[in-house]
This record gives C-alpha cells, sequence and structure tokens, in this order.
C-alpha cells in the first residue's frame, strides 16, 4: 500500500474507533518501518504548567503501540488490546508530541506471529518513546495481546 | 471547606488547567478521606470494542493520584507531577470508568509532607483503582513529585 494512503487509513481508524484520539488531535506521522511516529499538539494536551500532561502522554504512547502492531501485523482478523504497561517522565514535554513507536525486534516478532497464527492469541512487548530533539523525554514500555476474532 | 464545594473546585481546576480532562467528561465524584473518586463516561472514552480503552483509564487515573494529592496536601504554592507509573489491565471496562485514588499511608504521608516542608521537594506513591462491582479491572502505582513553587 501506498506509504500515505496508509497513514490516512491509520488516523482515520483511530479517530473513528477511539474518539478520545480524535480530540486530543493525535495524527499519524509515519507508518514506515523504523520511523513509526504519532503526534498530537500540546493545545489540548497541555497540563497545569503548561507542559504535556503525563496522562496525555501515556495515552498517545499507548497509541503508538497500538497502531505499530495493528499495522504490522496486517491481519483484519485481529483485535489488540493492552495488559499492561510502564512509563517514565524524564523531562517535561514542551512542545508538540511525538511519540516513536520503535519496530519490535525481529527475534521477538516472528514467533509472536508464529504464536498467534498457531493459538489464535499472542502478546508482544513494544516500547515508545517521546522526544524533543535529541532528548528523550518518556519511555513507555507496554504489553500488548492480539487475539483472532 | 464543605466537601461539595470542594469537590467542585476540584474539578472546575483540572477542566480549566488540563484540558483533556474536560474532553474526557472526567468529573469529581467525591474528594471524601477513604473514597476519592474520579469517573469519565464510557461514550467519550471507548476503544475499538466498546471498553475503555487503554489511554483514558491511565489518563484518569493519572488525574486521580494527582487530584488526590492537590486535595490532601491542600498547599496553594505547590507543583505536582508526575515522575512515573506503572498500570495493568486485568479486565475490561464495560461501562463509566470509575477511579479511586487510596489514601496514601500515614506512615508515608507524613515524611513526606515533613521533607516538602523542609526541602521543597518530596515524592511519594500513590495506588488507584477501576472497578467494576466488586471487581478490580485496573490498577495502576504512580510516583508523583511535590514542589514548591
Amino acid at each position: 500500500m501506498n506509504p500515505d494512503t496508509l497513514r490516512q487509513q491509520t488516523e482515520s481508524y483511530l479517530h473513528d474507533r477511539i474518539p478520545i484520539s480524535r480530540a486530543m488531535g493525535v495524527a499519524v506521522g509515519s507508518c514506515e518501518i523504523g520511523g513509526f511516529l504519532l503526534t498530537a499538539p500540546l493545545e489540548e494536551n497541555h497540563n497545569h504548567l503548561g507542559t504535556a500532561f503525563g496522562g496525555s502522554l501515556g495515552a498517545v504512547a499507548t497509541l503508538a503501540g497500538y497502531a505499530l502492531l495493528w499495522v504490522r501485523m496486517a491481519e483484519p482478523d485481529c483485535h489488540i488490546v493492552i495488559r499492561e504497561s510502564a512509563i517514565r517522565y524524564f523531562h517535561p514535554v514542551t512542545a508538540e508530541i511525538r511519540a516513536r513507536c520503535l519496530e519490535p525486534d525481529p527475534a521477538a516478532f516472528a514467533p509472536f506471529m508464529t504464536r498467534f497464527r498457531e493459538t489464535s492469541r499472542a502478546r508482544l512487548r513494544l516500547t515508545v518513546e517521546i522526544a524533543e530533539g535529541d532528548r528523550t523525554c518518556v519511555r513507555f514500555h507496554g504489553e500488548f495481546v492480539a487475539m483472532k476474532v
């Protein structure tokens, strides 16, 4: 699929199915391998200090992990849910939220897909980083579960 | 302060300072000791399965911890931020989100307040639970940092 079409389809999917993503202004910046990026403006997501609200950062990171897995699996008859996550806030985010989901290690992704196809259910850990310039402000680890419908 | 006035003031504070809380429909159900409760409707916060979106659950839990600490400290010249958190999703939340922040243990809260007053900075761990009926669906642990302005 054309990269821009995939990006737009993924964004529409998030907005239609998870409406708070629209209220947060979440956009899909890129679905490309190694550069999977979700963004959200500070205006809708600031806190009492004028920096990004921790809950919004966690929600955008959760969406980034979810969306990457949805796109990489490319399995229409599949539900993905989050089982657990942990997030650390190192520095305030002072401008647009830019959440990059790291590509899963192929050594983990291949057995994950095998298990999903064989047992209809598999889990995978993903990492999302939110940076400003060269500085990592937030790191998120989430365990996602994919289930055949 | 009258409990209902405190509840309304806390809700207005969240909506004014953290605007996504208004978009999420977050309401302060109670500020009372032992029953601190934030709610949010499923309508604004559902996912692709019609249950509560994990990112919304995390955001409401973060707000519950933040708001409890703000109310219990009752220190106007204080900023509170979140340093890290972890969340586990045991069961889907299928109706209104009801996030209860547990009261901090007095054996932790008293030294936290002493440290805050002496050094202008202190950290405290809080637990938030989201339940439906008797069933705990989500458990959140967050470390919050209070700083004198």
